[in-house]
């Protein structure tokens, strides 16, 4: 796969090198439209608006974005300083740690030059982001590929696999993180079938649902208050989710209700992995419910649902009541104690003092 | 109140004896419309489409069913037999042990007398079943508000309480379950706020809001997947819930969901109360996992979301896209070690073996 292509991709960079492309997230599963971003602030309203979404993607888009930003630097009268430009992407998304780590990527790579170097050294970067993440989501993939064969050699039936949110390819480069590894796992044959979580409220899990349909993988989609049971009655193996935000401890940010399906997950004795690329460790902070700042969205988010007319068209609705007052709580923390080990791309890990020391020793 | 009024009743008998009118549940929070059911096939109809939902009300709806039939026996030359009416309404919820003792106390009545006597004796029945579940309801809520005000004494600021579904007026034939403890501690200037799962698929966490919206108390609307969240940063004081069944061991089925809202309260320390007349309690059954089968209902729940357009009429979309396989599981048990106390209409009782001997011993 390369930059430039578009098969199960949701970035690519335009032939010109002057725009990328994405599939515009917030049409599917309804529609599949893609949507070409040309400037920074096309690419702040993409990622604030979801039309990108999912920790590793957002840091890409957000590289792009600050490349085109410098590069309409050299055109325009009115130029943003690098900190102007930092500050407008780092705002989009508060939660996402990856975000900073890509933007600060690109922030060290353009002072190293002079300003008419900026916008391509910028841009380069950003490329190399991508091919990073490319390989990172193949490496989180390998390792997590290990963990489905041995516990379906163990099982010798079909393996069932429960997941939440969306960390498919349409959460990165290519791939996904949570996904990868079930993607590899339905490649060579290995039986098996994914409980996909609706994750309400924006119902990511349509998205993974049209990921696996489109590659094939045997999967059904269940409401978010259905895991606990599914978990109780011996028809879940093995959880497998994605993280916007993990702690030195191995405390885990991901998206709202996570936590509760750990809680399931140790209450009936089924491994509970996360699959992260070591980017989206925060190593400066340890305890996660205590210092990680939860993002509240719009209401709006809980109160209108997208879906499709009776005739196909796609269509909204108002579900909640106007004078409803609503909470959006975007994310939750998992604590480490409910997570069996992080597989990143630098291998799988248990959320031990010890083990997390040697991953630190690693990435730092 | 009577049962005569329709005042806060999702539930009243025609002055005419002849027929009961509802509130028809699918169309709220949308839209207060009554609907008169006249018949047994009507009854079933309104069971089983949810019309009538919560395990108390399902159970005195049938009883009227019965009586209907019955009455209709006399009228008509195509009879149907105790059994065939039985058989009828328990196919209509297979998991509300509340409908088969319903059921069985008109069975119990009318085969005491006289064919003759059969339709006005069930009548009768149906109308006690009534006024019992008025004054258990009303029995829960005061054990159950000694508990709000103990807790509201001790915190001294406002007591936040988490439900899931509706287990308020709308689910009995006045106050609620669940809900009349807080519309009791509500009533007497008691300081609280209540969070509200939305409750997926069927959104039955509308239908709280709805009546907390009426009787002016404090709430908001989360989606399912934010409880353990909000339990984490101590924002939820007490959780309160329904049950439709519950064992001989305190193991508590109840809406899909609520065993993660408990395991996260239990991690939280955070104690869990579900408040149910002793009529929902299976004491034939010990352990509700393994014993208690669940309800798979129509994928439609799931796939179809239903609301107000932008010109605010009822209407409803294709959330889920059609070939994607759903499951929709009903019901979930939560273990009686994550359940803090049954409130009762006997009182309120651990579910400890010793408190559930006692419990029995005031039941069977």
């Amino acid at each position: 796969m390369t930059l430039y292509n578009s098969k199960n991709q949701t970035l690519w960079l335009d032939k010109s090198n002057a725009f990328i492309h994405i599939i515009d997230q917030t049409k599917l599963p309804y529609a599949q439209e893609t949507k070409a971003l040309k400037t920074l602030e096309e690419v702040c309203h993409a990622i604030v608006s979801m039309q990108v979404r999912g920790a590793p993607l957002i840091g890409i888009t957000a590289a792009f974005g600050f490349a085109f930003a410098l590069r309409d630097n050299l055109l325009n009268s009115k130029k943003l300083s690098i900190n102007d430009i930092e500050k407008k992407l780092l705002d989009t998304r508060p939660t996402a740690v990856n975000l900073h780590w890509c933007v600060a990527r690109v922030v060290d790579a353009v002072k190293k030059v002079s300003e008419e170097q900026q916008a391509s050294v910028a841009l380069s970067t950003a490329q190399l982001l991508w091919q990073e993440d490319s390989a990172m989501c193949n490496a989180i993939g390998d390792y997590g590929y290990e963990i489905i064969k041995q516990l379906s050699l163990k099982k010798n039936k079909t393996l069932n696999i429960l997941t939440h949110c969306n960390a498919g390819w349409l959460a990165t480069s290519v791939l996904g993180t949570a996904i990868a590894p079930i993607y590899k796992a339905h490649e060579v044959g290995i039986d098996l079938h994914v409980w996909v979580d609706e994750t309400r409220p924006r119902n990511q899990g349509y998205l993974t649902s049209w990921e696996l349909t489109q590659a094939g993988v045997p999967h059904t989609l269940i409401v978010d208050n259905s895991g606990g049971h599914i978990m109780q009655h011996g028809l879940v193996d093995m959880c497998i989710v994605g993280s916007d935000r993990t702690t030195a401890h191995g405390d885990v940010c991901n998206k709202i209700g996570t936590y509760l399906k750990a809680l399931a997950a140790h209450d009936n004795h089924i491994p509970f992995y996360v699959a992260l690329p070591t980017s989206t460790i925060d190593w400066s902070i340890n305890n996660g419910v205590k210092e990680i700042p939860i993002e509240q969205r719009s209401a709006d988010e809980i109160t209108r649902v997208y879906g499709l007319d009776d005739k196909g068209n796609a269509s909204s609705i108002i579900a909640v009541p106007k004078q409803t007052t609503v909470a959006n709580y975007a994310f939750d923390v998992t604590p480490a104690k409910y997570v069996s080990a992080l597989i990143t791309e630098k291998g799988v890990f248990k959320t031990t003092a010890e083990e997390m020391q040697k991953l630190k020793g690693l990435c730092v």
